[in-house]
């Protein structure tokens, strides 16, 4: 069963090989790779492919999802791997993926998911979100 | 076509009718309307029912995704809308699934995907990222 908070990992790869991120066929085995190699439970993926080239692709986990989306043209790859339960998991689902796509750099941020839940921490009213 | 910067609101909904987001019936019609509302590009969706109650969805979008993620016991909505694009479109499906969903109150983030391809912004070594 799922906890409350979850941890999730939003990171933009640079420098990533545009001929592997091309095709959503090369992703996949990554992507899918990258949830066993973390452990984490699969409910079901799909996955896109951009014409003339570019992917997109989201796996639904029991803990959460895993998605990527892919621009060869610059090299790009965004990818996002949210879980509840052991954040472990979606560490060793990134470097899973790292070591597989090889960016030559990274913008990596980890945001906690209902964190307020277990805090005293004021927070917005709901209407103050739609205008930013 | 995609282009490199996109707009990625990731919300934690706070104080939500738990009836409402124990089902994945029910927050189906609310997700695929702020995609319609939002003026997105639906690409494919797929939801998912917990048991004995909870819910996850993810609507695969031509501008990214739109993820969610419940927790009925708390009250709790984990949404994403990831948007390349017009970020308007991202605030509009926000608005709508905030006045279907009236949470109590929100946690929002606004995070810039892909913005270090136009920033001269030092950025980490990919190795440096694995172990936080």
């Amino acid at each position: 069963m799922k906890v409350a908070v979850g941890v999730h990992i939003i990171a933009d790869l640079y420098g990533v090989d545009s001929e592997v991120i091309s095709e959503a066929s090369r992703l996949y085995p990554i992507m899918e790779g990258a949830v066993k190699f973390g452990g984490l439970t699969k409910i079901s993926s799909d996955y896109y492919q951009f014409q003339p080239r570019g992917a997109s692709g989201i796996v639904l986990l029991a803990e959460s999802h895993l998605s990527f989306h892919t621009w060869p043209e610059h090299g790009l790859v965004t990818l996002d791997i949210y879980t509840c339960g052991d954040p472990k998991t979606a560490d060793s689902a990134l470097e899973y993926v790292l070591n597989e796509l090889k960016p030559t750099s990274i913008d990596c941020k980890r945001i906690t998911r209902g964190e307020k839940l277990d805090e005293n921490v004021p927070i917005a009213k709901a209407a103050e979100a739609i205008t930013p």
